[in-house]
């Protein structure tokens, strides 16, 4: 799927909404993936991006020591593979192949793109002073993607215990919010 | 509109799905709102919320001198009013008389409940040492608020420039995350 670059200063419009992301790590040699949904925006350019990453996850490891991570959006049609690789531990399986996801070449950072994904979020480690107490990291984007052909992606928001709220309408109001 | 208590433990279930929330401060006498969609979960008990609150915003001053706001969560229904809320700033505006919301007095805080949207989340500011480099504050939520007759409330996800994502479907896969 060919992407295409997605300006740095327009990142907030696909992360402040809330959705699930999935998270490439690349350690040793191999990569891995990681559900999450607890991130927020930070600061618009450059683009931080905080979030927490429990030290009980596989990833964990893998961003401490390398700084590198990518961030992918998933939209609904992936729902199966978004919760299949949140059930399990890249400690014990390839979640590139149990799930069919595409590892593609990031052009930044050493994780891989997940190409089915309709963004991805080049990530690099900018803040680790939360970490020791709260699993916190300050993440800068330093390259994005789109995938031009997917028009209007729903994405899936994780409401706990299994459940997603898809995004539905959108709705446009005069705003003077960035 | 007569709120019941809803678990401390369960409120990652709100948050975490991403609504854009109304903050609603106190501060000299007079009580203020304002819009953010700049925040995560950050532990599920207590439970810590991470935001971020820029200088520029009126209720910025009011949490450093204060430590306590309420994280009110709107349904699509108030659309306008958060839009609106989000235009204006509590320097000029009284926000509660302006956007026709009711102050409901707060169990543990003193800034006041919005009535009008489904949940209240009572915090004091629990970590402020990233304030000075990003503005982002860790919260805890004290105590919490559901409407029991707002069944499934659709919340509002911010994409910038006024664009807003309703939820639409919620779905449920077999899921192991929290």
């Amino acid at each position: 799927m060919a992407k295409k670059t997605f300006p740095l200063s327009e990142v907030y419009r696909l992360l402040e909404p809330g959705p699930v992301v999935m998270v490439s790590t690349a350690h040793k040699g191999k990569a891995n993936i990681m559900t999450m949904s607890w991130q927020t925006m930070m600061e618009f350019a450059p683009p931080l991006v905080g979030c927490v990453i429990s030290g009980r996850n596989h990833s964990f490891d893998a961003l401490v020591a390398t700084r590198e991570c990518v961030l992918n959006i998933p939209s609904v049609e992936m729902a199966k593979q978004v919760v299949g690789v949140g059930n399990c531990s890249g400690s014990k399986v390839d979640k590139f192949r149990k799930f069919k996801l595409t590892a593609m070449p990031a052009s930044k950072v050493a994780p891989p793109l997940i190409d089915e994904c309709f963004a991805n979020l080049e990530c690099r480690v900018y803040d680790t002073r939360m970490v020791n107490k709260y699993n916190f990291f300050v993440l800068e984007v330093v390259k994005a993607w789109i995938d031009p052909a997917k028009k209007n992606p729903r994405t899936l928001h994780h409401q706990g215990k299994g459940y997603f709220a898809v995004d539905g309408d959108t709705i446009k109001l005069s705003s003077k919010m960035a």
